[in-house]
């Protein structure tokens, strides 16, 4: 299914994308949600981000390429770091530039979504604790990022962690076109075939350091092609099977 | 006020501790709870973390001392890096070794505990946002942090942020002595005004970043003579006006 979440009434909903409308669901874990029934009308509904991750764990270098186009050694053990709550935001929320950085860039990420909370997990029983996919745009102050010796400053600035449009719940990551577009040019194009690292072996790796909570978001790192972002611009990052994830830029 | 969490019966609470003993509070702002005039028994109560942050923005190499220690320089800007929220601990809970490292040390620390959304605060400014301090173990596997490029792995562990014991309200921040014990012997022991960025300063150039939710917390950094700890081990931050923060270690 696409899961969503809406803003309706004031209130923060999650819902099924279907071709009739947004469903409404009920309950409280992100693995069972149950139809309530109500179908609001669309024009009463504003999409949000489809989950508020407690954390979100993110992949440094973990396309082959990208490595290689930023001068570094592939890593032989995933390379993390994380993002905090406060930098995400939803489908069409501006990306707002902040006035520390001279550079910040887009970068185009498969999100995976956190079902149940997993601790110790090894790779082959990773997909049962996957909810599912969705598109991450790892936005980054490329110049801090450089400066500093830690990458926190330049990856978690309010705004920096667009995350939607919906959760494809039924998906097999393993190879699947990924794209970034500024303004309707493509700016990064690969298939996720090239990660480094595939998503079990991240889910397992991360689960053993930190216990990964429900709706919690595991970014899995960005293939070549990252540039620069100017106000005024739209980012978009499509993958396939899931969709795109489009936010304006403003300064 | 001493501000804690308690679980009684199940269910957390924040507290009011006073000499007659735990008088429990209750609303949503964190700046004005109120009493509800409840004390439960000493015996059915255990203290909690006294706060749940949704991250914990902690700041490498803030003590002249210990950057000289570390062999680094004294930085020009404050260097943060995130912890992430299932790294907390409470008082009295077990640090666990995790077997992905060799080395795992301790680093006594002073957090300021924010009280209010803090976005883009001048340092004075800051005290308005600031609900009040208490102890933290920046838990840190040594090993991991100088073999990985970035912080996140060796600091993010679960059981990597002992937090406690309570959150003094009325404290200056200015010049307080800061102790790590193990098994009782003194390892760490300096005072706050060995700081090199103080407690605005930090606020102010953390909330221009990101936003500072209630509960968040901020570790100020740690002094020098940090150490390994071991299975069987008791290690205490003491931090004058607060109290002793102490935890066992387990393999």
């Amino acid at each position: 299914m696409r899961l969503v979440r809406i803003l309706h009434r004031g209130k923060a909903h999650y819902a099924e994308e279907r071709a009739d409308g947004f469903h409404l669901l009920s309950g409280d874990d992100l693995m069972s949600l149950v139809p309530t029934g109500e179908i609001p009308a669309q024009e009463e509904v504003r999409l949000l981000a489809p989950v508020m991750p407690s954390k979100v764990v993110a992949v440094g270098l973990n396309y082959r390429d990208h490595a290689m186009e930023m001068g570094e050694e592939i890593p032989k053990e995933p390379r993390i770091f994380l993002k905090p709550s406060t930098s995400v935001i939803g489908p069409g929320e501006a990306i707002v530039l902040p006035s520390m950085s001279r550079r910040v860039d887009y970068e185009a990420e498969l999100a995976v979504v956190i079902g149940r909370a997993a601790r110790h997990v090894r790779p082959e029983e990773a997909s049962s604790y996957i909810l599912g996919y969705t598109c991450l745009n790892d936005v980054t102050a490329r110049d801090l990022q450089k400066k500093d010796v830690q990458w926190t400053r330049s990856k978690s600035f309010d705004t920096f962690c667009p995350l939607g449009p919906a959760i494809e719940t039924e998906l097999d990551p393993r190879d699947l076109a990924i794209v970034a577009r500024v303004n309707g040019v493509v700016r990064q194009s690969s298939r996720t075939a090239n990660l480094i690292f595939s998503v079990p072996e991240l889910l397992s790796f991360i689960s053993q350091v930190m216990t990964l909570l429900p709706g919690d978001v595991i970014a899995t790192g960005t293939p070549p092609g990252v540039g620069p972002l100017s106000p005024g611009d739209r980012v978009e990052i499509e993958i396939e099977g899931i969709g795109t994830l489009a936010n304006p830029v403003v300064g």
